[in-house]
């Protein structure tokens, strides 16, 4: 039997960090299809597995524990399969980066399709993404990250900051172009540090599984075809 | 000197939970006025305190520590201040509360005002909101929360979990009546809660202060303007 049980939706968005986290820690996993998804969403919060809004949710069923927020599951994994820093900030740092990452994928999809993208409204945006692009920079570069070499917090290998960072903007670049070259244009450094990260075997492996299993698919719906047009 | 800086608005909003942990632990705090926020805001990542978007920013004067992100910022100050569970699984699920803490803040100011408020929207919203409070409610009944007596995640007294919640739903009934009817509706649990957190001695003065400070302001902004509409 599998260690974990994930629920989110059969693409790549928010829940494609919970994998990379997984998938990097050794850990294997099963995901439910998407009605069980709707049916478990649905129910009163004391018949949830943990009372919740809207998925990632995550079981560990090693400890019989269930939980739910993207940047909560993601340090909870950090925790469990030792992907943390040892310090005190490490740890915090990582929380920020993790909610940075949320908000950039809220930021790209015009949070969940409130809007729909024109070609105004990206051109206005691209300067904004660019500086997101250079804070997750800086935040790396301040502990020792360079192009070639080091982590975003300073440690001799990959943690939850790297994973959450590496697959942000490498998922991506994967499907838009112009992101892509945005990204290359802007960090030379984080697009370094995502390649080399992306490019350890069981990072590897997942993306190859989630173009087999989602296509091109990003985020899904109305806004993925809007961003498509834009970014595409 | 004050051990702490925030930068943050004038107004309660997501600052408000990190000024609550803040005067509960009994730390003493600076804020800095708009203009330096603003400041702060407009320089390159490599000249911020830590590369960020927006405000919350936290300064830890001791440790000469920077952090951005509400949620990375209320797990710092729960470490900090020892205001966390002991237990792995209750640390994860504090992280969790704050972020849907967060969330609930998103979908009151329809993210940020990206889409104005009408009678339509807030009726239809409504059932959400009370499920939003159902879910708090769940997250510490299962932990022996109960209407008179306990706290969220079965702590002997209140840790960030509490204080974020109590802060989040309290704020928010003491500035919108109709609100507060729902809350107190859904949930004589959460109702319950948030009033014997916010009653305690350092978490009264600061919401007495806010009033002082900032007025009747919870979010500011046109999207203030159009919450009053439908919920004031």
């Amino acid at each position: 039997m599998n260690s974990f049980e994930l629920y989110y939706w059969p693409v790549p968005f928010r829940g494609q960090f919970i994998r990379g986290i997984l998938a990097y820690g050794g850990s294997s996993w099963d995901e439910h299809p998407v009605d069980e998804i709707e049916e478990i969403m649905g129910r009163e919060p004391g018949k949830q597995p943990v009372a919740f809004m809207g998925p990632p949710v995550l079981i560990d069923r090693e400890r019989r524990f269930a939980i739910s927020q993207m940047p909560a599951i993601a340090i909870y994994l950090g925790e469990r399969l030792d992907l943390l820093p040892k310090t005190f900030e490490g740890r915090a740092l990582t929380a920020k980066l993790v909610n940075d990452a949320n908000d950039v994928l809220d930021e790209l999809t015009l949070d969940g399709g409130r809007e729909m993208w024109t070609p105004e409204k990206w051109e206005k945006f691209v300067p904004r993404l660019q500086k997101w692009v250079r804070i997750f920079e800086n935040n790396g570069t301040r502990n020792g990250l360079r192009a070639d070499t080091g982590f975003l917090l300073g440690t001799e290998s990959p943690g939850v900051a790297d994973i959450v960072t590496a697959i942000l903007w490498g998922t991506m670049a994967d499907r838009f172009p112009t992101i892509r070259q945005i990204i290359d244009d802007t960090s030379p450094v984080i697009q370094s540090l995502a390649t080399r990260v992306n490019g350890m075997t069981p990072l590897e492996d997942l993306s190859r599984r989630s173009f087999e299993d989602y296509g091109e698919a990003y985020c899904g719906g109305e806004i993925e075809i809007s961003l498509r047009k834009v970014a595409g």
